[in-house]
């Protein structure tokens, strides 16, 4: 037997490793275009995916785990002292979204002080349900969360909030059989403000970008790409999804196209700091003019 | 506010889910072939891709939470009956391995009694280790488990098993500074045997392939073109690693090209069937003799 010798003296393979950015992902349709993108241009193997659930997510972006992900936009906005918000990409929508929902069996005028089941699943739709109840229509019902499964939410109340893949569900395929109207929270933001509304904005810790700015800035240049290729390939991607979800590749088309808003440009923006204003307090754990930090794309280093 | 109604009459874009197969994926770097190419291709999209230590993916196949995945040969064999084995691509080597090491600060022959550290993470290489020092070196150390850390292991012992990304530096970093020969436990065994050696094999259940054989099908056939693609893009991709591994990507690429050996063709099997005959028995939880099952490939259904 040979010991192992490798190639030793002047080129002897031998390196600092380093390590990849902590990068999070969503396993929810919304998420895939990214998904999508870092798979297909190999940037992938320059992260350190972790898959979870949106909270958990958030959590671990807040609490140092992760490095760069998604946030949604109330814990974003609870933390903007420690995170720096990727520009041009986002979460959001400028018109209905079609999987952030109140579903409701009665007038929404009769929801006062009656239970309203909220998924466990979404602090900034919640939220956002809650200022156009109390603000807009005037009624304040009673929230309580459980588990994101729409009939077992509808036994025990007469209106839910929903999102994601189970809202898509809900206003796709749902309605007619259980017997409630859906009311599509983006598109009830837009006609009340006449502003985008985002849901969730891609962060990085500051702590994170001190000492890495390069490497945000690349994996921010990546989520961009990887966008740009979803949009090439939208029909080869829709129709692979199409394949694993209920929904077939047309609907997710218009899903991708036309509910969805993955920018973040200066209407976006508008409309974060507007509902930041609406929402902001004490009790939100943010001022109403919160700070909120782009990362600079220009400047080196 | 209006309710979305979407497309629900004649084209109502509902859908029943099917579930995407889950599948495991290990972190390494000899899995980063497949990897690759399942990302380039698009192909994830259609997997519920699981990451995870091998011991934990090689329990999960044989717990059911997994569908398919690479499993450890030792574990493949204890559980040949409930598994089967995707032919033409394998995790072994036909020679050096470089990642599947004996180290030690002694000669083999003195390992007689004294005690030998062996990382938690293999079964099969340790199990290797002991055939190869028992029947070929003639020498029974006193073998106790601890974690890969190699400067720890032998401050308590003076030889260790280290396998994976831990031997690579290992062999390539280490041996100098450390005080230690390397001895390549694949090739040992390829000169003994004159066989290559088979470290883990690609499986699927058995009760998967009964509901689902189309897609374990399917499945195999994405991860022989990952590799393909892999072959055809490796300057790339070892190029791409090089950033975050402590090898260079000269390094990387004859680790991919000239050690690791990806098919499990004929001669594999009779290398996997050959450890079998010699470590099989009560103790090992499989027959010598153990029947191991190949995908049929050919086969429609």
């Amino acid at each position: 037997m040979t010991a192992i010798t490798g190639p030793r003296s002047a080129h002897d393979g031998r390196r600092t490793a380093v390590s990849r950015p902590r990068v999070g992902h969503i396993d929810f349709l919304n998420c895939l275009p990214l998904f999508w993108g870092l798979a297909r241009t190999g940037s992938l193997l320059d992260l350190d995916l972790c898959r979870d659930t949106p909270e958990r997510l958030s959590d671990a972006l807040v609490s140092g785990e992760l490095d760069i992900g998604p946030i949604s936009v109330m814990e974003y906005l609870r933390h903007a002292d420690d995170l720096v918000v990727l520009p041009d990409i986002a979460v959001g929508a400028d018109g209905p979204v079609m999987s952030c929902l109140l579903v409701s069996k009665v007038p929404l005028a009769e929801l006062d002080g009656v239970p309203l089941a909220c998924t466990t699943t979404s602090r900034t739709s919640v939220r956002l349900a809650e200022l156009l109840l109390t603000d807009e229509i005037g009624v304040r019902p009673q929230y309580f969360t459980c588990p994101p499964d729409l009939p077992t939410m509808l036994a025990d109340a007469p209106a839910a909030v929903v999102i994601g893949d189970a809202a898509l569900r809900a206003s796709l395929l749902e309605a007619d059989t259980l017997g409630f109207e859906v009311y599509d929270l983006a598109e009830m933001w837009r006609k009340w403000t006449g502003l985008p509304f985002v849901f969730a904005v891609f962060a990085a810790r500051r702590t994170f970008l001190a000492e890495h700015a390069d490497l945000v800035r690349e994996v921010h240049s990546a989520f961009l790409a990887s966008r740009e290729l979803f949009l090439d390939e939208i029909d080869e991607v829709c129709h692979k999804a199409a394949r694993w979800a209920e929904f077939d590749a047309a609907t997710l088309k218009r899903y991708y196209l036309s509910a969805l808003d993955f920018s973040l440009g200066e209407r976006q923006l508008a409309g974060l700091r507007e509902f930041a204003r609406r929402v902001g307090g004490v009790d939100a754990g943010f001022p109403p003019d919160v700070r909120i930090r782009l990362l600079d794309t220009e400047q080196a280093g």
